[in-house]
């Protein structure tokens, strides 16, 4: 399925200069989201994992379907004060200041095996805050899987210490 | 299931005197997290629904499995300034001030038979909101159905207009 041509850009979104990547419109798609779900899910079959793990909010609908299919327990990772139990936290920079994710402590036992998931990959530094977390709470981040890879901002770099998966890739901006 | 032994009470959050029902506990538990998707499934899958809608941020977490389940198209509803193209907005009141939500104009088509999926049914604002907007865009809501339902809120009261389905209740705080 050309994936591609059913994602939305939008330009200038949520700034000037940026090519937003819709997925609503795959979403919208009952074929190509069945599609996505399954192809995620089919990268994950083998790995043995315990835990999907999706990152607020768009992670959900990545993440939340997968671990239905796989028969797997589903654990959010949040923006502070979202989850109401103790949580552990990790705050990592941005291009002007720091921004943080929490997990909640109980949510990953350790020795999990955990794949996070989520719609795209662009510097990474979300999906590398949520494996920390992951790991700080004895978890072993077995997979990062996502739809989409903007390439050129160069996530996998970021992720070298991790297996990665994506379903279509953006070359250029 | 016994669902209600699995969901989490949390005292006094997000605020003193609220008892809050936290579901991570129940997505964390893989046979009851199979075993909510299947059921809100099962409540729609006579209904000839169209499209799944889900609200930010834990409606991603109930309806995008559901839509996936039933090979549906998923649409989220968010808060202001998410959605990248153009949108339909309703403002809806709060205990303090006012808040809103957005849909893109180009989701809902006439005609569409739309089930609204969230977590929680406190007092039915958020999602009358959903169904506003989704009127607005020309869609039918068929069902609006949730995991837990706060009865002493009298949510089906805002609600009396549409078919409501919950799956766990509560009759007092």
């Amino acid at each position: 399925m050309d994936l591609k041509s059913l994602i939305r850009e939008i330009q200038d979104f949520p700034k000037e200069g940026i090519s937003f990547k819709d997925i609503t419109t795959v979403l919208n798609n009952k074929d190509a989201f069945k599609y996505v779900i399954d192809q995620l899910s089919e990268q994950l079959k083998d790995l043995n994992v315990d835990v999907i793990v999706g990152p607020e909010a768009r992670g959900f609908l990545m993440g939340a379907p997968v671990a239905y299919k796989l028969n797997k327990a589903f654990v959010p990772v949040r923006k502070p004060g979202k989850l109401p139990a103790e949580t552990a936290r990790y705050e990592y920079k941005l291009e002007y200041g720091t921004d943080a994710l929490e997990i909640h402590k109980d949510a990953i036992k350790p020795g999990d095996r955990v794949a996070i998931l989520d719609d795209l990959l662009a510097t990474g530094g979300t999906v590398l805050a949520a494996a920390k977390l992951i790991e700080e709470l004895g978890g072993q981040v077995i997979s990062l899987n996502f739809l989409i890879e903007l390439s050129f901002l160069k996530g996998r770099e970021t992720l070298k210490d991790y297996h990665v998966e994506t379903l279509v890739q953006y070359d250029e901006e």
